[in-house]
């Protein structure tokens, strides 16, 4: 059965593009797969706590010699780890931070990276499901820009779920969103350029289902 | 007066090849300032929390309106720019974890961005001063090998701190530090691989300071 993993990442509650983002790709497959679940985590508002050196050992200790530090960790990483391994298709609306991803990103990542569950001795064990970012930057990194490059999130997201053996993330895009808030920015006189980057953006997900099937496979 | 910023943020407290390299830094860089100061901060031990709205906002928001939430995240941002600030010279004892910098490096970096401290009008404000990365990676990420591109931190750090008008980061590297504990790479028999690299890595920072001055500039 089709299941949806969607989650959110933005620090923003109100006004959030990602978080709009990931909402249309989370209803646009819903109406693809009327038999399908969803599962939803925020990461923002539920932020998961930077690995420390016993929650990362608890993966490599039996379960009964765990202290309850680290039952707890397992504990953590099996619930994260398990909703990934549920879902078909994930969505993570995800803004750049500073060039990056936000550390919650990150924070969660280092829990995903469990020997067994999503690691296997041959490579990880995560393929055969979808991965896309729904993004928002706030400024243009295209090509051509000044900035062209600086979206860390990109190659970093590529590398990371490659090594579980989730290969082909997806990334689509709303930029320029600090146009009309950012005093650097609000001179350029960008604000239409931001609508059509977020309403380009939206065709991209609808264009997604629409030419590639139920799951947006 | 010189000052010295030392970091750590390895979750190892024993046998971190990362942290073993920014103290032998700090050890050269005390013996070429005998009348410099230092002072240490251990991201691992002491956790940066995880930015979110309120703490992103306190820094756009008069004093007297600031919410508790926000006065406390304010007064977080003070006192970790503030050591930046103070410091002529930084190192930061980093390992690449999941291809990427520890969550508490980002967390961290993320409460150093504040408008009129460290990002003026005209640009950021930490130029003048060094920035070391003592870094520790458990394989082999060098010219020419397989994971040659998938050491993330560097071109996100550059960046990032480019953007606070500090360029010029310094990367010294251990590798192949998981060499003898990881299962897929004892059969590569790396051992020695791993010791010169330790050794190489320390030979690089005592060269900065024989050949470029007091402060390894």
């Amino acid at each position: 059965m089709p299941h949806l993993l969607h989650m959110d990442s933005s620090i923003r509650t109100e006004n959030s593009r990602s978080r709009a983002l990931s909402q249309h790709f989370a209803q646009a497959w819903r109406s693809a797969n009327a038999d399908g679940t969803v599962t939803y985590r925020d990461l923002a508002a539920d932020p998961v706590p930077h690995i420390d050196y016993e929650a990362f050992t608890a993966n490599f200790t039996p379960e009964e010699a765990r202290t309850p530090h680290q039952r707890e960790a397992r504990a953590l990483a099996e619930l994260l780890v398990g909703e990934v391994l549920e879902a078909s298709d994930i969505v993570i609306g995800m803004p750049l931070y500073n060039f990056g991803v936000p550390s919650t990103v990150k924070a969660w990542f280092d829990r995903l990276v469990v020997p067994g569950l999503t690691v296997g001795e041959d490579g990880g064990l995560l393929g055969g499901r979808t991965l896309t970012i729904t993004g928002a930057r706030g400024g243009g990194y295209g090509p051509g820009t000044p900035r062209e490059g600086w979206d860390h999130r990109e190659p970093w997201l590529a590398h990371a779920f490659e090594q579980l053996g989730l290969t082909g993330v997806r990334f689509i895009h709303a930029e320029l969103t600090l146009a009309r808030e950012s005093p650097a920015m609000i001179p350029l006189n960008l604000g239409d350029a931001e609508d059509r980057s977020l309403a380009d953006a939206h065709s991209a997900i609808d264009a997604l289902f629409a030419t590639a099937g139920a799951a947006g496979r």
